[in-house]
């Protein structure tokens, strides 16, 4: 049976991607060597890491003031890299509260300097974004997380601001058109919208690193990855490799812009069918609704025939998180229509 | 034609884990799931972390009072760990120097205490291991790496440690056997006998932990590490499955002590033609020659004739590093002894 998964991550992947990578864990482009067991700088090997972050750039448009490198450790390493490369002695920097992973975010950087929460939804199990929020001037930048897989929310815009501007965009990345301008540094953890688990995007306005006055860890330290190209040592090579399949596949349909328009879509026909059905209730209301993480709660009398119509079609990881309970579906790019169509099915048999 | 993969990291794994890595990144176990687009939360990635970790328990035959973690970030993340997580403040640490990795280990020490090195063997171009030094007992450890894959250098014995021992082990480890109690950290990043780039093995003794008396951050903490058994965060899945895969060959073939048997075969095979050739000699002698990185050069008047005849049988991966030139060839447990036969042919045939 085919499965639909609907998982929040590690996750879908497009079947191409995978169908490619596999074939180079055996036999990378016919080489008769294995991607996994060639120098990391082989010309093949060099060749793919350079593909990756030239999509990254052409397919987020990134002007030249900023850099793109792959890193390991996932967002979670960034939570402190961030704070040490930016907050200079006794600095301090904002940050808005949108729920377990900004809260870590936050927790981190306090090992740095003074941080102060402008903004939180947290009374409100963390069902909304914050949006009436002045961001101070005089702090060494400001913190923001673009979705919230768990709650699933996400900031529809990003506010304008007077200093350093930093967001974590692991979960909705390449989703949708960003004006990477605007932005001094963006992450994302790549096993959702860019690849598999063990590679980290770090995008970085280059003028605003080396400011600290404070020595930092060469493995810790952005200036040295960006100088060494992301390979200041052997990176992890299948999950570059994997990242730079999708971000290919991305480019192949269209872009940033037609995946944009399809989540739109999916989003939209997910919603409507929870809003539709009198026993489903999603977890967030207006524009705050994640494109790519749909929560929602399921009447008790009806969530065990909606839980063995999953069953009995497919549908898989679509348990919400521990935290926040009922159900998530996570509908990532990779997600096809098609899925979506059969979890609509679902839902509007659950009566 | 078939290749002969001697490079020295990316590097040679066996077929049948390439074979079962890259079937399950299309199809995990007949789960109609990929790999890598699984949560790390569920039962199958769960069991997969955990044989991993067994797996190592059993093969280096790990005592209690040890832990087992998988992190991300290579040996190069562990240089500045190790002393972020042992050195107290104002504290010191020893340090031998046997090469470029030592050095660098050396480096990001430096940043969190007084380290000493109290050898180097950088005087004769690091072509031998130093014996003659006395490890001063008022540290808080000693570091050492175990095999010099550029140099092809290797420790055949340890010192006793009146502190805290931690030895790089990056290049041979489950090469041969050890005996762990002798440590009190060990680490390796996976590339070499272990697995797949992206993956890192940490073995450290749970007492030695929490006593710096300084905060650190959680992704660098070992203890968080531990407590979390490796899943702090989403670890780098499919690293973490193609080092349990090979750890499982490692069994399969007998256990480390079997795989030491034959690679003290395979060496001498090579360092014998070496040896026997006047036109070849090796860059090491005698008992600090490394199992793992046979590192010699080739009269001018024949290099050009080697090359040709590597070349014209499938031989990739064997020029020295940049840094001590000639050539290596890099047999680590995974290099069949086919493969060694068909280079010492070419050495014999190099007249």
């Amino acid at each position: 049976m085919k499965k639909h998964n609907f998982g929040a991550g590690p996750c879908i992947l497009p079947v191409e991607v995978l169908q490619k990578a596999s074939e180079a864990v055996i036999n990378l482009d016919n080489s008769g060597l294995s991607l996994i067991e060639i120098s990391h700088r082989s010309e093949p090997f060099v060749k793919i890491m350079d593909k990756a972050r030239s999509l990254v750039r052409e397919l987020l448009d990134i002007p030249a003031s900023h850099s793109v490198i792959f890193l390991q450790g996932g967002a979670s390493l960034q939570f402190m890299m961030i704070a040490q490369n930016l907050i200079k002695k006794g600095g301090k920097a904002a940050y808005t509260d949108t729920g377990v992973w900004s809260s870590k975010a936050i927790k981190e950087a306090k090992l740095f300097g003074n941080i102060e929460v402008i903004a939180s939804s947290e009374n409100n199990d963390y069902r909304n974004i914050p949006k009436e929020y002045i961001i101070p001037s005089d702090i060494d930048y400001f913190h923001c997380t673009s979705n919230n897989t768990i709650y699933g929310t996400q900031m529809r815009h990003f506010p304008e601001c007077p200093s350093v501007m930093v967001c974590d965009m692991s979960s909705d990345i390449f989703s949708r058109e960003i004006d990477v301008n605007k932005f001094d540094l963006i992450y994302a953890g790549a096993q959702k919208n860019m690849g598999t688990a063990g590679a980290t995007l770090v995008i970085v306005r280059d003028d605003i690193l080396g400011k600290t006055g404070l020595k930092i860890p060469i493995m810790l330290d952005y200036k040295e990855h960006i100088y060494r190209e992301s390979m200041n040592n052997t990176p992890p090579v299948f999950a570059i490799y994997v990242s730079m399949l999708t971000l290919q596949w991305v480019k192949d349909k269209g872009g940033v812009k037609a995946l944009e328009k399809m989540n739109t879509e999916k989003a939209k026909l997910l919603y409507d069918a929870i809003d539709n059905n009198k026993y489903f209730k999603a977890k967030v209301s207006g524009q705050d609704r994640s494109l790519m993480n749909v929560t929602f709660d399921v009447e008790n009398s009806k969530s065990e025939l909606f839980e063995l119509l999953c069953s009995e079609n497919g549908i898989v990881g679509i348990k919400g998180h521990r935290i926040s309970g009922g159900y998530r579906a996570s509908i990532y790019n990779a997600m096809p229509i098609e899925s979506i169509r059969v979890l609509v099915d679902i839902i509007n048999k659950t009566q």
